[in-house]
């Protein structure tokens, strides 16, 4: 039995479809929501239609833009040569945190995953493979998850890159920095030593 | 210096400004917004524009309702010689889950706090004093918060109404203080009003 008002009901429900929100924060939303004034509501709905309606793919790096192509395949100060393909669009937010890459990227919005039944024709790959011109292309570095999926695509797009004399490369496994030897599984620490560098 | 579009920096920000929401929240639900299709996107908008277009206050307890009188005023079987104060509209929900209490409700949307300006007039408390008919009123039980500000309103309250003979409980200090009642749970909820005594 339900003890709000069905509309208040409806609305608790909309918020708990939403990733990571279960029903305590759910229903604080909901009443946020309610006492919230006209102005604020609306803004808040706008920015949802707008972002819907405004957003779309580049269609250089299939990156979710204001604009085609999007700031970043539109700078010209980034080196067109090194392409970093990443599985989503959060992956590139993430790489431009660092400030150290200035390439371009390749979003493959997914990655290789037999079992989930996603193969290479599901994924932005002949895409890439249509970008690749290797006059221009010097380097691609595969910074797919760490996961099996990110790896076995990895893999994938090294065989189809590498017979045109294009660099491939792969980010680093290993320790990730203020992390703990102690608690630092097997396999990481297996990278991390195979990866191992002169000082 | 922002890495997102400015439309998703406009979505993430939305989501940023509602409660309990960090901004790697406001980007997972951002993002999860863009994945959505039309159609889940647009039960999400009108679930919020519905229930902000058709809740009202009961004009009886101030309840929020999609009806006025609410259900629980609405309802015949319910006892209208009992009235509980609460000072939010979550807090009839916290108290129905006990299954306990039969009575009708009085919502005050706030606690006298002077600290915070709001006194005897912000609340709805002119509003419970015109219900009170000493014929037909027989209880008022006050089940404001067990904070400073809900004990005073309670003291104010119970100040105003005993004067018109009408009995005055206060719900026992079962629940924990420094809690709030909305994540009460109903055991303790239950011996709460088990307990309450004569102020």
């Amino acid at each position: 039995m339900s003890y709000y008002s069905p509309s208040i009901e409806k609305l608790v429900e909309a918020f708990e479809r939403l990733p990571s929100i279960g029903h305590k924060t759910a229903v604080r939303l909901a009443f946020h929501m309610l006492d919230a004034n006209e102005e604020e509501t609306n803004e808040f709905i706008n920015s949802i239609i707008n972002a819907k309606k405004n957003l779309k793919y580049c269609s250089k790096c299939y990156n979710i833009s204001d604009s085609d192509p999007c700031i970043i395949c539109a700078n010209p100060k980034r080196d067109e040569s090194v392409i970093c393909v990443v599985e989503d669009v959060k992956d590139i937010i993430a790489m431009e945190k660092t400030h150290e890459f200035k390439g371009v990227y390749h979003v493959l919005h997914g990655s290789i995953s037999p079992m989930n039944g996603i193969g290479p024709d599901d994924i932005k790959l002949k895409e890439l493979l249509e970008r690749l011109n290797p006059e221009t292309v010097k380097e691609i570095i595969l910074a797919t998850n760490p996961r099996v999926e990110g790896e076995a695509t990895a893999m994938y797009i090294s065989k189809l890159v590498k017979p045109l004399g294009i660099k491939v490369t792969r980010i680093a496994h290993g320790i990730p920095v203020g992390g703990d030897l102690e608690y630092t599984d097997e396999i990481t620490l297996t990278k991390a030593l195979e990866g191992r560098r002169e000082i």
